[in-house]
């Protein structure tokens, strides 16, 4: 099914277009070719890419589908006229029933960043992120009573991924601290953390999948060792329990589903503002 | 304008209903209260946030605004039918189109990470990201050629995150190397780049704003002092012209639309996949 184009068009990035696109399209038992076309903010830009699409549908090929956030009239008006596509105008569907519901009318202001570097939120981000990367790892202890949240566990359990992106997408401070063979030994948190349990988060992780992911950093060692994964997996779990410390299995679950549940069990108020 | 509530509703994480919900309310000058509630994927979860939104409507306050991002069929009808609020059910909206267009039926798969930690592009996203970080700051030169995209520019001039955020959102493997006040000295590249100037892409930055954030972090430094900053960026800027390298200034520019800017100029095959 590869002979479906989709096009994610957009006066700005379009990646809110590509991934709202990308969350329908997986309802389908389809594999379309994606291209993505962002900053189509003029009539010129517009007519290249229409060109580009009706190319397909003159080819033979079944014609495109195109998801568009276009907020310039004019730009849309020439793509839902000239297209040979499908044209799903994903911002027209919801703005004329709010403008109803708002009684306003929309301001068809182009992206979701208006002066983005700016904004307070964006500097947030920016922070979170300068602020999650000097706390990688354990690295430093400083500071650690501004972390919004303190991700524990093993070595590959997904906490670093996991703090950059609660960092980026949601401008949270996240830091993350290693559990190591010596904590398991002494069996009691590493220091630096006694005081900011309450923050704490663990990720755990099946040890056949930890060996395999330390397989492919230090082939044959004993960190890779799926016996000793197996008892660092263990340790920390148990550690976790006795200290109290909520915590979920990376698995099976993508960085978006971790960070999201992070949230909602341990700074639901970052859910809403 | 705070009266109005808008819930981002979803069986998944949310993510997706809550960007392309700030979407388009962007276009609109309100500023609602905003509530994300993820993983509503049972009748009794459902019940319980229908409740708490109708709360709202019996207050007297105006209904609240939901963006649904619902698959499982019971617990969309559910929200549609007992919310005492503006439901607008975003995947519902073009299923029923592509159902027809594509002559299948979808699938009512919850999210777009079925497997995601299992998946090949996800666990590029992994690899990409531990690459960048890695490879941050001019940390390493060792596997530059296994990289994607090479960003330069002065310190502080946007490289760190737009890297990382490179490596998530496009599992590209970014490296960024800093162009410090040696190299102006010399008049030179950095030795390790000499090699890979196709894949470098520089970052620049109005002196003001590089004076402005670098006295963030040392205040009153020679590092931070306007002067320099104007010296170091008029340098930098002059280096990338004469070696050929494409760069933009990040200044009035998102995380994302730098990103998306140096996929189409130097990886727009990174944009068709």
């Amino acid at each position: 099914m590869a002979d479906r184009t989709v096009y994610f068009l957009s006066d700005g990035t379009g990646i809110t277009a590509e991934t709202f696109g990308n969350s329908i399209l997986a309802q389908f038992a389809v594999k379309p070719r994606h291209v993505r076309r962002p900053f189509i903010d003029t009539a010129e830009k517009a007519r290249e890419v229409v060109h580009e699409i009706n190319a397909i549908a003159e080819s033979g090929a079944p014609r495109a589908i195109v998801f568009a956030t276009l907020v310039n009239r004019e730009v849309l008006a020439l793509v839902r006229e000239q297209c040979q596509a499908m044209v799903l105008d994903m911002f027209g569907m919801f703005i004329a029933p709010l403008e109803e519901e708002f009684a306003l009318k929309s301001s068809h202001r182009v992206g979701r960043f208006g002066d983005a570097a700016k904004s307070q939120e964006y500097q947030d981000r920016i922070e979170a992120i300068n602020f999650s990367l000097a706390h990688d790892d354990g690295q430093s202890a400083r500071n650690l009573d501004t972390a919004d949240v303190i991700l524990v566990g093993v070595s590959r359990s997904g906490k670093t991924p996991t703090s950059l992106y609660l960092a980026m997408q949601h401008g949270i401070k996240a830091a993350n601290y290693p559990l190591i063979p010596e904590d398991f030994e002494r069996g009691r948190l590493p220091e630096a953390l006694k005081v900011h349990k309450s923050k704490c988060f663990g990720l755990t992780i099946d040890p056949d999948r930890l060996s395999q992911i330390r397989n492919e950093r230090r082939p044959g060692s004993k960190y890779a060792d799926f016996g000793n994964c197996r008892y660092e997996v263990a340790e920390a779990e148990s550690m976790m329990k006795r200290e109290g410390i909520a915590w979920l299995s990376s698995t099976h679950k993508s960085i978006e589903e971790i960070a999201t549940t992070i949230l909602r069990d341990i700074r639901p108020d970052r859910l809403v503002y």
